[in-house]
């Protein structure tokens, strides 16, 4: 599939490390790359110097890819404009932008949260954010650690649309020699594994703090997707998302990776650092301690059970003691193992 | 359930690592046990000082566990007889104990492998060599590292039998504070995952042998789970284990461990050993080796396409040089994600 992307234009807005590898990836596929983003001496960097070394150290990116903080430079002409910025800011930064988002573009959210506010996923909120109908939105999730995609490590992934068409155009934008996409009309499905995986990271994280080991981990890993695949049917998902690779896939190479910040952030916890504590030593933002709060409320609104999100939002939010979460981490309401 | 086990007997074929765990466990639980082993010294240990220091140094064993090298004695009035020992052993040492079987008692394979000249399951190589049916025997599987266990960390498992008093009963006689069995009729998949894992943890080592990072090890998994559940689907297996504790569960405990055997023998592999080599680092035995064969055979005989399986066996056996593993690892004969 290699050179399908040739001619397309991308914009990329962020240049944080997964804004920054993914312009990379479509540069890679072929396609021209602006992105955009708000620190003057970063998108120099990135033009100049083809680096950015506060979110992607000692890599090299491709010379073609240019960076500006002119949002309306980037976005004029785009055929794709992907999206990755900080999940709860979403909105505010897109409105602005609607008047200058290229007529017929499709918009990729490269975003995994919930709207704390709204309770609407990453796609409903780029789609309204930009006055975007769903067939012209896509999401992209899977096993994705950034560091390892701009290192140019085989990785496969999901594009996710209600729109063939749409995740046909994105697939073939990123599809290269070492990334490949894979098409899925699940994109409610998509985006909730992104969102619960984050919180599921969390209780790992705890566990792993405390002193307990691998068994644990799968345990918690097993059952997390259990619980995400329940809040997902409720929704309207589609079964086997739930065992793919923006699922099963994505959970696994979080809880698994030391570099996960919500899984270092839970590991901070388990230790004994308060929250405010383990915020500022893995940098101050972790997807998961906003999200887990949505994403309990969306299934209390559907009525499905979270154990292990329930145990997670306690302890963030609620003054729950960590030595109190690991008992609660492998009980279960059932004694079968069915969804 | 703590207490459930009083009163109950239990003997332990085997004194390795997860034979004098699960021996442990069921002490624990309240059985009274007795472990067999064909080291007078290791049994010695084991009775006198409550340790097995070859298999789990450092470890306190129950003070009531005992152990002999006297197979008569140890089987004599067992209620229930779990059996780990190295699965291509298991027919010639059972078969000579037939006659000493307690009669009415309950079988429980531990064990993880396909007979090689067979291609049976461990289950039917019990239910062979001792002449039991179908209905006494059980299976023990999950994400159930030993060394985790014997340091009682928290762990859930599951319990498979065709029937469901002898999965109740085996149930019974190993749950405790920290160990805790989930009952499942389905053998053949949960008897499939524990066979085939350890054939993907194999192909994960490879994979981070060669420096590949989290997204491939978790892709590999997600894909290596796909492959179980389509052996496992057409061979009569019911689709809710494979994302289960006994699946999902196990094949991430497994390849995520830094101490599992085979993905250890996998990390050699893919560094460059050769095989014989990669035994040799790893003490001698890794059960993916010789199953890995079996499992293929086993994928051919009813038409299942195995990618990741049939690019171990090249590797292992095949001659296929590892840097060639990793396009295969990657690459899907569809394009769809399904299984």
């Amino acid at each position: 599939m290699s050179g399908g992307a040739a001619g397309l234009r991308a914009a990329v807005l962020g240049t944080g490390s997964w804004g920054t590898t993914f312009g990379a990836v479509l540069a890679d596929a072929g396609c021209e790359v602006a992105l955009w983003g708000r620190d003057a001496a970063t998108c120099e960097a990135i033009t100049q110097e083809h680096r950015n070394e506060r979110y992607l150290p000692g890599i090299d990116l491709p010379e073609g890819m240019t960076a500006s903080t002119d949002a309306r430079a980037v976005l004029d002409g785009a055929d794709l404009v992907a999206i990755a910025i900080p999940s709860q800011s979403v909105r505010a930064t897109l409105e602005p932008l609607r008047e200058h988002f290229p007529a017929g573009a499709v918009a990729v959210s490269l975003m995994k949260g919930v709207e704390l506010a709204t309770d609407r996923r990453m796609s409903q909120v780029v789609a309204e954010a930009l006055a975007l109908p769903a067939d012209q939105v896509a999401v992209v999730s899977g096993p994705n650690l950034a560091r390892e995609i701009a290192e140019r490590q085989p990785t496969a992934t999901v594009v996710a649309s209600t729109s063939e068409q749409t995740a046909a155009l994105v697939a073939r934008a990123c599809a290269s020699s070492y990334f490949r996409p894979y098409t899925n009309d699940d994109v409610v499905g998509v985006e909730l594994c992104g969102a619960v995986k984050n919180v599921i990271a969390l209780a790992v994280g705890i566990s792993q703090g405390r002193g307990l080991g691998y068994n644990t981990m799968a345990t918690v890993i097993t059952r997390g997707l259990v619980e995400i695949s329940r809040l997902g049917l409720a929704l309207g998902a589609q079964p086997a998302t739930f065992p793919g690779l923006a699922g099963m896939g994505d959970l696994m190479a979080t809880c698994a990776s030391p570099d996960s910040r919500n899984h270092t952030l839970g590991v901070h916890l388990g230790r004994g650092m308060t929250l405010a504590e383990a915020l500022e030593a893995t940098g101050g933002t972790a997807e998961g301690v906003k999200s887990s709060r949505s994403v309990l409320e969306l299934a209390r609104s559907v009525g499905v059970e979270m154990p292990i999100t329930h145990a997670v939002v306690q302890v963030l939010h609620e003054g729950l003691p960590v030595e109190e979460l690991a008992p609660l981490l492998l009980s279960r309401p059932h004694k079968a193992e069915r969804v």
